[in-house]
């Protein structure tokens, strides 16, 4: 555990500058507003190590696969996010010299992000040249323009004697990615144009061999300053503005930066491209910085509105679930159907920027929560939308219907370890359940019965095609499957995925007989096909042992040498960093709960005795070396009244980042366990279900808490739950009255 | 299948040229004396397609691992073979153009090689510039000289007028590996020298990052030639002599080449190296070309007389047979414990040069069978030789003792395939069973009873520490291997693997029980660790099926959707070109003997109704893309009195390159499925066993032969088994009498 930030409800704030940890700053201190976001690199001139990583929603380059052994099937290209024109780029001179605090001797630095407004300041003191000037350093990307980046500068001459203040500002295509295969670049440069305030670099990234759409983007900054503009100019990479002037001691000068970056996913021509960025920056530049950032502002509030989670007597929980969210709602909030949630968002290039299962998994539920249902739906569409790819990812593997990539940017599997990319196919049920939890939380069902019923129709072709029927034991099965547990490679009969195939088909039925003839005739399911289904239903081998009374996570689990966790010596933890692959493979461990997945997703069709009988056998296996591991294990502690486990696992998922419990954070966030914290207060404490269509709450208090209370949205409601040592209380902030099950009691709900 | 030489008992013949098979013919027509090999490419300029690849025995070059997903326990290098200083490279011009039949007029071709005496051919007549040249190149690598190269070119001019003919000679280091990351080389050229008739480069391969050794090479080359020297030169990284003369019509003019190959290996300095290389040329030089080709011819005359083969009435079957022997002979003849037997020889690069188990299960039986057991013996010592790797290898997936590697230069693994490096492991058994094989068969205990006993006790402790006890079974189990059929991955308890690891510790048991007092000091196999042993041997686990009588080939196998390969559409196979890898995996499908690699192992352990049983399970579900697969089908079947099949599968085995059946010979030869000819006539046919010392025959004659005839070594002897429709004459050639068991009935054999 590394803590480098201060303790505080709404601020990520620290005075200390340590160069050492520069990027797991860098990593915390990410700005994003779902179309684009950007690490909390410094803008000036830093000649340390870091990572100025700038990140655009949807921007991508396919690279050619890099295997040891090529396997059949194996995808041809993988999908990297790419970093983007660095426009944030800016050269600070004091007398000549230019600011790099890998060396500058300094004073009173502060790094503060501002949760609640999202914005990022950082303000330090410089002495250099005989000078000595306070810079402080603003910057947000606007929830509300999409387009818009905004920073401010502002010089404080402290010193005694007047200063010259240089600013070289710069849009800059000579970017570096740290996740290529070779040292190459990604960006062909069309356009580069500077006049006395503005810079513009218009690209397009380099051609590729796979035949996917290159991307063009196109970035304007427009710069505010009092200061003199003494250069401009234009390379075949960049275009900087120069600016230049003498400060009295005493006084300041305010620089200000509004960055448009426009991409060819919005628009269809190049020239088309250029004129909306013009006509934007023209729109913001006529807007004051205080205006801008209003508009932001607001946007975030309204957000907070709908979600704020509050918790007495633990500033550490506290700042938690706030950066949970905070970080959430900068990579996703839902605006644009064709982008989702990258497992490090905005934050880093690791796990390619790409979409995986985890959305479906851990995003959706939380969303469901806290956002409109759009939001929510927007994810699902995301799916309808990539379902070619679907149906070439199943074509590859010879089979039927539509597989859902691994890893994808398009739809595409674009992973190739064949263990994962052919063999971690619960995915292919892990979005079906999203449907059904969309369903069931909003009670719309305009998605399920429309888009949705095509994407489970193709998922069971698939499911059908990849089961087998065992003679000898006259069921259905599933061999070479991994499950969530990757810490188990090719087994057969993983309960999770053949119960997850399982409740797809019978879902998909239930579905498929009650959608319009319209939709039915696009279907196109066939009697036969609906018996073979309903036959797969009905003789599923699901492995179970009577005598312990637990689903087994595969066929061999029961025969390994089970020991619990509390048996490897504390050296050897965690396994994946001290054992061979191997080892690990035949290992009891689990890195992340498997059969407890589908306990969870499940959790009220299983009695209390079943879900005892598993928490008690698979946690103790269970190293939780996957950062998704913990909340779902504090829901199921939560349920069975396990209430300090339930905590413990709070913690840990909570500010799994804030503290680098993983000892990762410098390669980015872990985006998508930021819905961990959400899960465990609302679930896991509350006890928060629904249950025919209505909110159910069983909450307890965590011992070393004085209260704590979120905002949930219900089918048009935003409720309040306050749970304290008096008890819980519940009530509604706006919408119609509405009843709940309160531990038991139905309890109405009214204004 | 292609078949673009002629059949002809004792030569590789075709008159026929075609640059589109020209890899494919270079490959067949290698040649090589175990220190190193050369694929038969034209010496002269040649601007087509080909892979003109000389390697050196022991001479490699770790190069950096390439995976997509590192796993936890992979081996840091991959140890590749890297092609020499190419010291055939001549260029010939008549009438002042460059010779090269991928655009001159020629005919005439024949390209021969001669598997009698090892050497290669190649006569062509050029019609070039208003001259008619016939060239005819011969080459041999010496068998009695192991750093002796010759070549010999003899132009005659059949044309009408005078031609003029140059020759340019030279040894040239720039040269390309087809097996590299990059585009790199991998030689440092430390001198180039060029006299009148003597060109030398004297080359380090390049600095590597694993800190293993680098390997100095001294090549020289001395030309004798009536054609006037007319200009000698070394540039960086070569050095050149050229040679001209007049031809008057109907002349000829011979040009020879002596080309002397020193390497570290055998030299401790540079220094040293070199004087050895320069006294080596010395001595050849003042030898005729027929002495030395009679020198070369009279160790492959000794070697044929210990191994020939006769086929009478099928002369494809004559030819293959000689094939496999010739290039086993050419790849491997026991001179170097050094040294090992690569899956592709000196023909290739592929499987990167190293040594595979296939040695021990496939190589070792064949040896001990037609070469003194110096030969067997070296294989065995170059193992030993490897403990250290060995350990290593263990060390690093956190066992004890000793694990052989699958892929190796130096003892060190260098595979990377999870599911291969790290589960491939019955490997460690098929050492120990080269062990006993040896033993077995010469009746020589030293070494079993020395160094062996070393080698079994390391892997022993391998395999202690690898099973692992269930406590649920009560059993002994093997998780996570991966056995001979590699279209099963990671699976739990393969028959195979458990057999072979029971037997390994049992024959471990039984020899540690027989060394000497100093052996068993430095042994130091505590009475603990035998009884552990033991109880590992009491208590492994071996899958059955009693109701089917068979060995299973690991657990989840009987759940499969079993159906035979002729269910597979024609369209379909083989499937590792058709199917998506999980596909094969989850299929029925085996590449090679499994459970019948340990029947055909262990074949006197089994009754015939339980051979059978498992002979028929398993062989209708087995593809044999393994060119090692059916051979041991073929001594199986014919030991189940299934002829047919038997001599379908010696067919298939015996001229896998002859005929390129599996597409890939272009790549080069399958080295150690050259051992599956031998293997099906005498093991199979003539139904082989060597039972409580004695050798034992029970032969049959393929209906379409009209007699076969082999000699074999055995204890001492020669012995001649002619097999015709009259029965078996076997007969003594040298050495003491012998009784034998034939058919059941003692015969003593007496000169």
């Amino acid at each position: 555990m590394k803590r480098i930030f201060d303790v505080r409800p709404w601020h990520v704030t620290t005075t200390d500058w340590n160069p050492a940890n520069k990027r797991l700053q860098e990593s915390m201190t990410s700005l994003g507003n779902g179309n684009l976001g950007m690490r909390g690199f410094f803008e000036e001139q830093y000649t340390g190590d870091t990572l100025p990583g700038i990140y655009l929603g949807g921007v991508w380059f396919p690279d050619k696969t890099r295997v040891g052994w090529w396997k059949n099937g194996y995808p041809k290209y993988f999908g990297k996010v790419i970093n983007a024109i660095n426009f944030m780029a800016t050269d600070i001179k004091i007398n000549g010299e230019s600011v790099d605090l890998a060396h500058d001797q300094i004073s009173d630095f502060k790094l503060d992000l501002d949760m609640q407004q999202s914005v990022l300041t950082r303000t330090v003191t410089v002495h250099k040249n005989d000078a000595t000037v306070q810079l402080v350093f603003e910057r947000f990307i606007s929830a509300a323009q999409k387009e818009l980046v905004v920073q401010r500068i502002t010089a404080n001459n402290i010193g005694d004697t007047a200063a010259t203040i240089e600013i070289a500002s710069a849009v800059d295509a000579n970017v570096v990615n740290e996740d290529a295969n070779y040292d190459e670049t990604f960006w062909n440069v069309l356009t580069t144009n500077a006049d006395q305030q503005q810079a513009t670099v218009v690209a397009i990234t380099k051609e590729n061999n796979f035949g996917t759409p290159r991307f063009t983007v196109g970035t304007q900054a427009t710069v505010k300053t009092d200061l003199d503009a003494v250069q401009h100019e234009q390379t075949d990479t960049k275009a900087v503005n120069d600016f230049k002037g003498q400060l009295a001691a005493g006084a300041h000068t305010v620089f200000e930066k509004r960055t448009i970056i426009v991409t060819s996913r919005d628009y269809a021509s190049q020239a088309e491209l250029e004129q909306q960025m013009v006509k934007l920056s023209q729109q913001v530049a006529q807007e004051s910085y205080d205006q801008l950032f209003a508009a932001h502002r607001n946007v975030w509030a309204a957000r907070w509105e709908k979600s704020d989670v509050q918790i007495n007597g633990d500033d550490a929980a506290q700042q938690g679930i706030r950066f949970n969210l905070f970080q959430l709602f900068s990579t996703y909030y839902g605006e644009d159907s064709r982008l989702n949630i990258g497992p490090k968002g905005f934050t880093g290039e690791k796990y390619g920027g790409a979409t995986y299962w985890d959305t479906e998994a851990f995003a959706v539920p939380v969303y469901l929560g806290i956002t409109d249902p759009s939001v929510t739906r927007n994810l699902l569409m995301y799916r309808y939308q990539q379902l070619d790819g679907a149906f070439h990812n199943a074509r590859e593997q010879g089979l039927k219907g539509a597989l859902y990539p691994m890893v994808t940017f398009d739809g595409i599997e674009s992973h190739n370890e064949w263990e994962i990319t052919f063999e971690e196919i619960h995915r292919n049920g892990d979005i079906a359940f999203a449907i059904y939890n969309y369903t069931r939380y909003t009670g719309d069902e305009s998605y399920v019965l429309n888009e949705g019923s095509r994407v489970l129709t193709e998922m069971s072709r698939f499911w059908a095609d990849r089961v087998h029927f065992s003679k000898r034991n006259h069921k259905y099965m599933i061999h070479g499957v991994t499950g969530p547990d990757e810490y188990e490679n090719n087994v057969d009969n993983n309960w999770y995925t053949n119960y997850l195939a399982q409740w797809t088909l019978k879902y998909t039925l239930a579905t498929v007989a009650k959608v319009t003839p319209a939709v039915a005739a696009k279907l196109q399911v066939t009697e036969q096909e609906k018996q073979q289904w309903q036959d797969i239903v009905d003789r599923m081998y699901l492995p179970e042992d009577k005598e312990l009374g637990i689903f087994v996570q595969h066929d061999g689990f029961l025969d390994k040498d089970i020991e619990p966790v509390s048996s490897i010596p504390a050296d050897e933890l965690p396994i994946n960093q001290h054992w061979s692959w191997d080892k690990i493979l035949r290992s009891p461990y689990i890195k992340q709960g498997d059969v407890l997945q589908g306990v969870w997703d499940f959790i009220d069709d299983f009695t209390p005795e079943q879900k005892k009988r598993n928490f008690d056998f698979y946690e103790p296996l269970t190293v939780h070396e996957s950062s998704l591991s913990a909340a779902i294990h504090s829901v199921l502690a939560a349920d069975l009244k396990y209430e300090k486990q339930a905590v413990e696992m709070y913690e840990r998922t909570s500010r799994l980042d804030l503290d680098n419990y993983n000892n990762d954070t410098d390669d980015g966030l872990h985006i998508t366990s930021m819905t961990g914290g959400w899960l465990a207060i609302v679930q896991g404490f509350a006890g928060m279900r629904v249950r025919d269509g209505q909110l159910h709450f069983a909450p307890f208090l965590p011992q070393k808490w004085d209260s704590y209370q979120f905002r949930q949205l219900f089918r048009g409601r935003i409720i309040k739950v306050k749970v304290d040592q008096n008890g819980t209380q519940i009530s509604l902030l706006s919408g119609e009255p509405l009843t709940i099950d309160l531990a038991g009691d139905q309890v109405k709900l009214t204004k």
